[in-house]
């Protein structure tokens, strides 16, 4: 009898869940041997963590059990964190173990992008995961409370930067904006006292989106009391705050860096030809010169031909590449040499701005205000759908449409 | 007309709210001008401070807005935080302002001792007012949050050092040992990383106690993990935890301070002949050689000649030296010479242990467990009665008994 074939998935992200799904639910299984490996022994919904972050949300909503979804009699799990990739050896080096694989899924996601700026590493917070936006919220929270304790009030404890006006600052700002009036009813802070700042490099807030939904968001955000500054580099982030381009500096104890990411570490440390931290993939979603080895999620660098610029690191197109991989792999593990090309399919892109406002796109409709936020409510409700199905959504969905 | 005489009351502590209830309801409010003085403009109960700050109650529930207890058409109200008394020119020097009185009732409350030992005002907390105990609470969670995102795990995050084993320290560790498995779940951390440590520098636990009792409430605080170190003074709080005497060192993040307290430095100030902050006051609760200022609650000594020692400062003995000074004052006003003297009626002492677990005495009947808390819930909601009513009682009493 031939030994079974080894598939090693690394990362239950958004990408590693629905393939692992997906090839429990197929002959895959049956056919081969699949580990599955992540540092935790929970999946956790990166795009969901703004509010948990803000204090919007329990994160304890964000995140499931991997084995309430993933049957471990079908995939085995190792739960562990990896270091490194040896594609010659066909070998992962995880923190305390390696293993073998015959065809690998990289599904690292990404890491926070500082673009070399000092101090981001050292005084800004990231929204990242579960353990780290906790930190957030508690900080937050931690500052409020420290205000009225002091003789000689310290401003710079209510003022928040959040540096980085795209999609995840601004969703981030947004719920941190719904937040603050409860905090300050929680710990007797008058609402003038707390400062907001969006802090944008580029030309605009939301790059990439439509001028009017750019202009909506930002009213709708104004009118909360953020205040933004575009078209300003942040230069250095210090104990005190934030250092702006022009020798500006503003005084917090709280900046949260938002300013886009980075593909994951390990794939420059095992020795993959990649940009920022992503590689380049085939068609077919297989590293180029490995074709043992998929890559999906935000290490994957995808473009897209009409602008020529690649596709941004998305749950959508992870979800989407999961569903290709596992076809893909499906076909090579029954021996087919044919494997199916990726094609992206963007459905649209909405962002929540806390409470029930949001703004985005949906196929080449424009919408905003609360009909975008059921729409956003219910692309997240979507994606538990295909992990889970029906009970995942009533467990852990966002049911509160109105 | 006469011009009517001046009643200002310094503090809204116990004595101070039951006091001017009393005022708002006699006739004295007609007859005199009454100014009720406070930092702020709510009041606490500083027995439930334990609650908040260990995050088993909400802060909210330990404090009512002054107005919603007297009338403030009946009795004025100034907020600002009282400097100094000058009891040769009758006035009180606020930091806003200055007030004359003809009567004075100071009832300003008490501050942590800290017997000299070197760091405790830099590196401790004290469970004293809401805007200190929210500190505490918010401390401790931030510390549970940051735990798991530490590459290099810090252990004294976990570790709580209670110095003081009296009635408030031990109440204190009793919630917060039972606050511990709540947020070991909600922040992934393993209950025996989490230290707690009473330490005591007295030859027991709960000095003044029935030794029976002590054992019941040390057995109920060691089964949840409490770590007693009695009859160890801690020689000196550092930023990395406490020192003992005779060298060990435990590292901590958190030092709370619970070994006593000393009367108002306000009363230092004046000039009152004083000890460790407290007036010995006479027969009718006024200070010696000032027939115009009464003491009430933590700044008045009161002997009890049984034993010879002074009554500990206690919200019961608080609360009845308002009754008396309330007889008192009205007299005064009326223009009698013959005032009230006061008798303590120490109808009993409960500890809460937090959870459904008591010890106390009431009368004279040794009390524990479960009854013992429903009594302390009883006692709790009593003055509550007693300062508002049933209404009061509904609104914030602790009405879940079982």
């Amino acid at each position: 009898m031939k030994q079974k074939q080894k598939i090693v998935i690394l990362g239950a992200g958004y990408g590693g869940m629905i393939l692992a799904a997906r090839l429990q639910k197929s002959t895959v299984y049956r056919d081969a041997q699949i580990t599955l490996v992540n540092k935790h022994n929970y999946h956790y919904q990166t795009t969901w963590l703004h509010e948990p972050a803000a204090g919007t949300m329990h994160p304890e909503k964000t995140r499931m059990k991997i084995d309430s979804v993933i049957d471990f009699n079908k995939i085995s799990f190792v739960k562990d964190t990896v270091l490194e990739v040896k594609p010659e050896e066909r070998k992962v080096v995880l923190e305390n173990a390696e293993l073998d694989y015959d065809i690998l899924v990289v599904g690292l996601g990404s890491e926070p992008e500082t673009f070399g700026i000092p101090g981001v590493h050292e005084h800004a917070f990231a929204i990242r995961s579960v353990n780290s936006v906790r930190v957030i919220r508690e900080h937050i929270e931690y500052n409020f409370a420290n205000y009225n304790k002091q003789d000689e009030k310290d401003d710079s404890l209510l003022t928040f930067i959040v540096a980085g006006a795209g999609f995840t600052g601004i969703e981030f700002i947004g719920e941190l904006s719904e937040r603050i009036p409860e905090l300050c009813e929680e710990y007797d802070i008058p609402r003038e006292k707390v400062k907001l700042y969006s802090v944008e490099a580029a030309p605009t807030a939301l790059p990439g989106f439509d001028e009017e939904l750019v202009e909506y968001a930002m009213n709708v955000l104004e009118s909360r009391g953020v205040e933004f500054k575009i078209n300003t580099p942040i230069e250095e982030v210090t104990a005190q705050g934030v250092r702006l381009k022009g020798g500006e500096e503003i005084h917090s104890n709280t900046v949260v860096w938002t300013t886009g990411v980075r593909g994951n570490s390990v794939i420059e440390k095992s020795g993959f030809e990649s940009m920022r931290g992503r590689i380049k993939v085939e068609k077919d979603l297989r590293a180029p010169g490995h074709e043992d080895v998929f890559v999906i999620g935000d290490c994957a660098l995808i473009i897209n031909e009409e602008i020529n610029r690649p596709y941004p690191p998305t749950a959508q197109i992870a979800i989407q590449q999961a569903y290709t991989a596992a076809n893909n792999i499906k076909a090579l593990i029954e021996g087919k040499k044919d494997l199916e090309a990726f094609k992206p399919d963007i459905k649209g892109t909405v962002a929540s701005l806390g409470g029930k406002e949001a703004i985005g796109v949906v196929g080449s409709r424009k919408v905003y205000g609360n009909s975008a936020s059921v729409v956003k409510k219910m692309i997240d409700n979507r994606y538990l759908f295909l992990l889970g199905g029906m009970p995942l959504v009533l467990k852990k969905g966002k049911l509160k449409f109105f």
